[in-house]
């Protein structure tokens, strides 16, 4: 290995592996690696125009961290013996070519800004994608509001039978809650894309850096101002672990939803055979095991986020090592979220609703009772609460019809409803499943007529939300193969 | 107690007072009974005007109604035998103007929607005051900034004197960072501004209600379009608890700061006695008793989201009763947040800062030991990582000197300082405190000429957010006055 | 109110209402006033058998005390201007009986350890109480067991009908969690059950305290020695709410139970109308909220828990004033749990189970499979792995018949089982639900065989833990009243 | 790749390589790789001895187990497109020794039980550890006691100065942490060391298997007995979390206090070199990271444990694939702890306290005010109120001296010291640090007499507590040796 040239002047004192591998970020790093090289690359660009460094270091520099972008990082610079990989990469850049250009790659800047820097190039790049297979998922979910328009379900509170309703209704509101999840991402990029660098230790440097060009080289939306707060505050980090922490949980109810739909006792869903694992000893098992994984990866990232506000909480200013632990939860937080995501894309689009078992169960468990409630209100002036009272009561006492709603005004005191010129036929048409369904056409109601009416809404921001996507992302690229070819320019490659 | 109307038809069973006590959300209710008349209110006007109930029953309402907004809700309709104070207003109305009337109240809602829409009311207002409240914890870090430009003081990495810097810097990352949490408070507004009413108990209605109707009439931003999502979701609380998280951590910060720099061992600020609690023992103390509960109230947050979102999870569709645990937890967030905060604001403007402890320490430590090693870099042009090693030789063999330093670069092979037209005095005027801080001058830097500059552009887009936060919250008010002269015109008061 | 006696002399500054109320511990300490009373008494008698203070003054203390104790403490000691309860009750004696005998009270001890004596006798007598709950939770669980040993039921895994078992196989399994939540808490009780009392603010004290004999006064299992150690450690209230944060874990698995198994989809048990809601708009909804509560309160310990670990997270030696924010956790903590396990008893033994829907399922979904891959093996020599493929694939293939059978071998390349000399009558005695149950024997097993002998052994370590239970309990109590007849003598009452 | 042996049968679906990696628990497996071979190897015996396989299988099947424990499992085994390591394993068996004899390998058994039993030998291993690592740790608190008995100090409480104390003391109050930190993993260990083999799926099996066997041979306390709490329990795994969350708790709470105390501020101590770091631009830069890092550790911890509880809540019976995420949350706060514990040790016994600046502090910020009060009490008989206030106001006023004592008694209305015949040496008698220190014998307290007691009595406990942990480390190991030998017998080898 090569030696750590940060650690060789002030420190005396051999460190044992244990040590080494507890200190270092490198298992971490690896993630930051690609954008640490970026990084560099700017760097080095800003102090050559600045003239802080001179031409022949800077091409030196340039060529070598050209390299490392085109073949990769040498295996060699992430060694953990190394306390991070911006310590593997200038002590390798050293010893290539040498420290009278290789020791000016840290001219006016610390590892402080640098971290920050390569941490919120890479979460950019991160939240980016996530609000890609976002907008894919709610794709998905219009698709399938789309094909189950007229499926009829019934509807659940306290996973009780409560009305019935279509699949497309119950659909659209996870689509709704995936829909905020894009918005807060959204929020949370503005702040996660701010540029750090420049800030050195945390007092900036007397160098004569300049702040806005290397921002812009990295396409960020802006310097982050205050250099104290450039280098010691990870909120841009809490907020996005926060963020994914309640997409998880919408992913983790839509796959509790799975889970029983497509057990023994729904069957409204039969998941793909690639979704499901079989048991090592039941042969006859298929079960939601990808559901059921999603649905702790939910509690996982609750874990992350929870571990990273703890680690924040009470540093006094500025840096302090502690911030290092944060990332590797918040890695994990972006893959889990990442992935569970990706696979639920997957895992909805083949699977098998089952509309008929669906549409046998939607009228059980006196799920139009209410419609009948209403239907005196309506059609007879009753006051809502006592058609309520009557209709519970007619039920407590074993069925809902008209001899047992006859019986239970009664016991209210009330006139018998069949004495009111209420018919049997009354009775039936107003618990009337479809009828029931058809009857709500307020904004984003259970009726296909509803529901046609929020599908064609919901896709116009999605393909909003799509383009306005599509757009931040390609200015992020620009500014990256703008970067690299400057620096080619300027390494005369 | 007046009879609780609701459960009265369906269910038998006697409960008893452990059984009520625990499924009652009275405690919490509390913070959502002003709130519930608003919504009642509104939904009978929209009722009234849609012709869903006729005049006399919505002028009774209303009369009903009003009288509860001005006089306030009975006590009576906080007993926690009934289940929610939504069935306490409710029955309590009932009894007074007769179910004929009282009893169609809930026409063509549920408390499923109710609860939701009564608690967007609730948080919304709880938000706009904590966005006014982070309006002045900034104007109170801007005005000491301004106050501090001059003081200097050491800053530091990891506990430890790295550079010197000044309050006024220091003190600018913590505006800062509350300049973000403002951000994100005003951005998960715009997801807590949105109607549920009208959802129902999931499914809407079969009435003709308005949506938009009572939207506007309560001010709220937009109808939240789909009822499954309306009355199932609860991310618009669990991103205010993740917000109010952040911001805690970023309170606990400075108070960690404040009990650092109170004790014996800095002396570097002077808490208001106020802010102070003794010891029943020990005469001598004075102890930053508020600081540390703030600092620990951060933690308590923490849990506060941590439960919220474990409540959440995997939690099928739509409404379950879990989401009323999630509330107590949301009202204690959001009063420990408030009034951390507050008393934030007083007790950082009551602390008398010891700017002469805070000199006499800034330049100890070998705090300016990069500026030596930049003159080297600038003046001599030595590669940075070079000079980096050789100034930490010479500390690590005992001071920062030339001779220290000639010896240091004998070490290394390289030729001593001295031999290269170094002179003490160059070496001094390198060390000198104020020359450093006053050599940083890029953006966001700590001298007085950054520093000047970040105030005043900071103090800009302060006045921005107020005035964006007035707007909004006259919006809010201007609703809530029209409501309540409508519903009077209404019931002919 | 009377004068703040402790804060008098060190400090001025007024104090606002809310800075005091945030500062003010009043709210939780209701908890701990009862304790401190006898804390009180204790330390004044140890004071006076010690000589450390005279006759006269210690009669009229433990006089004031007493008084206190038989008749309850005044309501004035509750301001939440003072800071808590102990300076309320101090300086409520003072203004009693004078400072001459009431300024005596706090020789020798401090807030600090004074609090946490307090706590501890507090959460001495929770966890005793947690732990005789847990006692009739688990026998509850035993008597159903044993009236269900003959009820047969699908077992799951993955939610998917698995094997057969019998009701009592798996109510068993959650008696076995509950008597490792019993393990667990009295374990705990142990390192509650130490007396900090003499540790004064965490230096202990020059006067000639005996601490030995508080600690026996107080019933305490020993001196917590250390006594800076004695006033800054709460891990006993995180070992505690860990503790129960593990136990309500195992709540909310059961209660997850009772919402899926009186689901419309299975009807494997019908509540107790008490134990229901219904809905404010759906007359027929009877929906489980309690034990939906009681999920939910799982996650509310669990935020509790993550706070209060929080809190304690890198705060230094000796008390901080943080520790006061980890106490309303705790007292939520445990009322939530001592609620949940109560009302989950009686949820319990009042619910009926449906025995014949549930022996209805037991044989679907193919639950018997693993029995006939299982008679392949033992009747005819098949590796289990060749059967388990063999069976899955028939299964695959559509149904589990002696043909599907046969041309899932062809597919393998094995014999077709019906040359084999196997019978369709094999294969259906092979699947035989109640043989299969009866066939599984191994200790712990679903059999009502094994589970005859567990419900024998449960019940006898039943009895040996509430033996232990109840002989704790009589020593804690003992020694209260001897201290209170003690302390009558000494005041000459 | 070998095919995966458990789904060839059931199972038709491409599956993708995303999709796997998301399943597969195979990253965290290598945990327990070693553990499965153990289990494997027992189980095969006990199917031997009970005649469920012949002897020729058995032979294979050991030889093959006996060849991977000997040389390590083959990488294969390790692909991450097996579910995970038992199906790799099972898979890399009958690939070798054919299917006939691996074929029966999974005979009587799932990987339910299969995997709770394999966990349980590892955290039983990684228990025994930790406890041996807290050994050590108070050991090395002990000795450096024993160093610094007589090393006077500022006592803290709030962070302020508060009472005068011994470094022996200090470091005495974290022994006493750690060692109930012991007693609670011991506990846990109870409860971890239980043998759910056997229970298979859930359901045990109808094979006539003899689950004492297997436990005695893998060396286990005792059967796990009901089959469903043995596969889907995971309190084990939580309640080692939750220890080693409090552990680590008080891990922090040192590293805080070392890094306060290595500080600039303080410069209490002087960590080794090799448990610091430097600065990449600030050469003169000591930073204590490793102590920051391990502060933070906690919250990962603390993370991992609200993560496990959060998945594990509201589970129903009895397996469910979420229990596999819990794992490698379980490993890495397993892992955290161990390298913190240790690399405490190694740091607190390399560091260098600073005796002399140490005692420089002790008598600062009226630190013996306490004992001028105390004296006023025993030698002039004064109420300790009225003495506490006194010197309140007294210091308050300026300073502690009889003028400035006066001057307070003047203003409270009593007679001045002077007056009174208190002489200033009577004064500053009173408020010497040695002697305030001395005064205080109590057990536990911090005078030198004290803290000797304390020593030779904690070192009674630790010598107790190390002899019993090496007793069951033997029987353990004692178990697994007999296990080997037993199965080279039955094998031939």
């Amino acid at each position: 290995m090569e030696r750590d040239v940060i650690r060789r002047g002030r420190l005396t004192g051999e460190r044992t592996g244990e040590m080494m591998h507890f200190l270092s970020s490198m298992g971490a790093d690896r993630y930051i690696a690609d954008a640490d090289i970026l990084v560099d690359i700017a760097h080095v660009l800003m102090l050559s125009r600045q003239k802080i460094i001179g031409y022949e270091p800077a091409r030196q520099l340039l060529t070598g961290l050209l390299d490392f972008y085109d073949n990769g990082i040498p295996a060699a610079a992430f060694d953990d013996r190394f306390e991070d990989i911006h310590a593997g990469i200038e002590s390798l850049l050293i010893s290539t070519i040498g420290e009278e250009a290789g020791g000016r790659l840290h001219i006016g800047r610390s590892r402080n800004d640098e971290v920050a820097t390569c941490l919120r190039l890479r979460v950019r790049e991160d939240v980016i994608r996530q609000l890609s297979i976002l907008i894919s998922l709610r794709q998905v979910l219009l698709n399938l509001a789309e094909e189950h328009i007229e499926t009829i379900m019934p509807g659940f509170t306290h996973l009780q039978y409560a009305q019935p309703t279509t699949l497309a209704h119950h659909l659209l509101s996870h689509e709704a809650a995936f829909s905020r999840d894009f918005q807060r991402l959204w929020g949370a990029l503005s702040r996660v894309d701010q540029c750090p660098l420049g800030a050195a230790a945390f007092a900036s440097t007397s160098y004569p850096i300049q702040r806005e060009l290397t921002t812009e080289m990295l396409g960020f939306g802006g310097v982050l101002e205050n250099t104290m707060d450039a280098v010691g505050s990870r909120d841009f980090a809490l907020e996005v672990l926060s963020d994914l922490s309640i997409m998880m949980a919408h992913v983790s109810r839509i796959c509790e939803e799975l889970v029983i739909w497509s057990s023994n006792f729904a069957r409204f869903v039969e998941l793909d055979d690639a979704f499901c694992s079989t048991s090592s000893i039941m042969p006859q098992k298929k079960n939601p095991d990808i559901a059921e994984v999603m649905r702790a990866k939910a509690a996982s990232v609750i874990g992350s986020m929870t571990s990273a506000l703890a680690i924040t909480k009470a540093l006094p200013m500025s840096y302090n090592r502690d911030l290092q632990e944060l990332t590797p939860g918040l890695w994990r937080g972006i893959q889990d979220a990442k992935h569970s995501t990706r696979l639920l894309i997957d895992m909805l689009s083949t699977a098998t609703f089952n509309s008929s078992a669906m549409a046998a169960e939607a009228g059980k468990g006196y799920s139009t009772a209410t419609d009948f409630a209403d239907m005196l209100v309506q059609k007879h002036n009753f006051p809502f609460r006592t058609a309520h009272t009557l209709v519970g009561k007619a039920i407590q006492n074993g069925t809902l019809d008209l001899p047992s709603l006859d019986s239970a005004a009664r016991e209210m005191g009330i006139p018998p409803l069949s004495t009111t010129g209420i018919t049997p036929s009354d009775v039936s048409d107003a618990l009337d499943v479809r009828s029931s369904i058809d009857r709500r056409r307020a904004p984003g109601s259970p009726s296909p007529f509803a529901v046609k009416i929020s599908i064609s809404s919901r896709q116009k921001v999605l393909s909003e939300d799509s383009a306005m996507l599509d757009k931040r992302q390609t200015s992020y690229s620009d500014a990256i193969q703008r970067l690299i070819r400057d620096a080619r320019k300027e390494a005369g490659l």
